[in-house]
């Protein structure tokens, strides 16, 4: 088996253990998955902390968890809407704009899918009348961080030509302070999807939000249904953005895990890039042969189908983790 | 406060406890909650079925779920997709397929509200050409069952017409016989929605499917993006539907609680109809007042819009809860 067929089933998402498994061996629980950027060290699910699966989801936990989230993101609730994931939130979003999209690269698949008509887009370019743009940011694969004066002002200018800017921060509560959240107006053309599973590590929740002006939130409801989230992403949502030292001492703590990945990948002659401490980027390196020699001993990284050079890093949760990474890049 | 501006926050769903405990007092704990058809005994969720909230749900797990489903109604795995409530599935079907709607009356208003463009279509009527009718079987909140070889009958007339028939069996757990699941083929028109929640209880899983044509699937997944469930749901729904020996005692009970409560409701003058034992419908009702005088005694049952003289009672779980009810209809 050839490595460019083997890593082909790896290049559109991470997570794929399973597959990684049936592929190289082991079972899923022998991996360590490096392949996406989830916080390895998630919010502990307190055990008492049941979701009553019986009842069809209360509206008043909806509002509970989204006045929660709300006041993490620091903006209105009024201008907050809990879905069941960013990506089918951003599908839905671009049905609602109906607008051609323009997406930012490199960055998500699903930024480009989720639009009918899509072309790329440059940093702050003006585009054409009545475009809707997408950008991650900090952005996915890369990394890089935008600062929130350059992303207003460019929202600015693509407001003036009637279209819509998408901030999708998934990975931004890292990094508070360039957050666009609080700069979404009722009366503005600013949209910020947020995601819970990165940071929080709990991605089997399926749990994300809109931002946005009202009009687009009522439509987004509307097409989501009475139920949008089921009973267990309203406790546990509203329990983690509501533990305010969990999620400090997260963000004290991540950007010393990145540092310590940062040295022991320059150690075997890899660069990390970027501004994300749950995700590092490696360009310029063998990225299948290195791919297939760390899934020999089961360690996951994540590809990419349009950048054959590139590997991200997942940021291990801890030293043994780290160790077993280094040892693996050491042997190979 | 009068009647009927109480009864108005009640007549489009049922389960709003909260609400109902705001309104006429008590904890939602103290209260019965009879204004849904959720079977009130659900399937117990082991404790050590501990979702791995984590990560990613995984594709594999996905297919596991989707197989024992498929199992349990009875059709081809490569025919049944998981969807995270048959409600906003029905939304998505009603934009895939592109077509004007048809709804039966009475029935769901999701029926209603899914299609841009809906009229009412009476059983077995052929509707124009290029049109999607939507019947519940059994129907609701009426209980009316349909025979399969009649629903056969008519999707084909419809098939005839280039529409397509749409049957939500969101209760047909409790009459597999009727249903029409079998029937649905790769080239056919014929859709079929099930729901997880009310059979099993556990509406707050947010867990439907709809069972259709491949390409229809296709299109279905597309627009759900790469991880329409969340990670409770897989292992939940995976067990629950290959717990055959508590459908078969759960089938088995049903109809005699059902009698149970047909039995209360007929001592105080109120005469139950309907096929499904999960719910009974009376009709001819001073339903306004009823539903104010059983909720000033914490007991919420289910009024409608359109019908004034309609009240339906979820079946009580236990000797108990079906007491009360007597208690308050003897009392009134």
């Amino acid at each position: 088996m050839s490595g460019g067929l083997v890593i082909d089933h790896f290049l559109h998402h991470g997570g794929r253990l399973t597959e990684a498994a049936r592929r190289f061996g082991g079972a899923a629980e022998d991996w360590l998955d490096l392949s996406t950027g989830l916080n390895p060290a998630p919010w502990p699910v307190p055990q008492a902390l049941a979701p009553d699966w019986h009842a069809l989801p209360d509206p008043a936990g909806l509002a509970v968890l989204e006045a929660a989230a709300a006041r993490h993101f620091g903006v209105d609730p009024a201008l907050c809407c809990a879905v069941p994931g960013s990506e089918a939130a951003l599908r839905l979003l671009a049905r609602i704009l109906d607008l051609p999209g323009r997406a930012l690269v490199p960055s998500y698949r699903s930024h480009v899918e989720a639009f009918a008509v899509s072309r790329p887009v440059r940093f702050g370019e003006v585009p054409a009348a009545g475009e809707t743009c997408v950008i991650a940011n900090p952005g996915n694969p890369d990394g890089v961080l935008h600062a929130p004066e350059a992303l207003c002002g460019w929202a600015d200018r693509i407001a003036g030509r009637g279209g819509w800017l998408i901030v999708d921060e998934a990975f931004g509560d890292c990094a508070p302070q360039a957050s666009v959240a609080a700069a979404v107006r009722p009366e503005g053309r600013l949209i910020v999807l947020r995601s819970f599973g990165k940071f929080f590590g709990l991605a089997g929740v399926r749990l994300g939000f809109v931002l946005a002006p009202p009009p687009i939130l009522a439509k987004l409801r509307a097409a989501m249904g009475s139920w949008p989230l089921h009973a267990g992403a309203l406790v546990i949502g509203a329990a983690a953005y509501g533990d305010a030292a969990w999620i400090a001492a997260t963000r004290a703590d991540l950007p010393g895990r990145a540092a310590a990945l940062d040295a022991v990948l320059a150690r075997h002659g890899l660069v990390a890039e970027g501004a994300s401490p749950l995700f590092r980027l490696v360009t310029g390196c063998p990225a299948a042969e290195l791919f297939e020699r760390l899934a020999r001993v089961r360690i996951l990284v994540r590809p990419f189908a349009e950048f054959p050079g590139w590997l991200r890093f997942g940021v291990p949760a801890d030293p043994a983790a780290l160790a077993r990474l280094d040892r693996a890049l050491h042997n190979g």
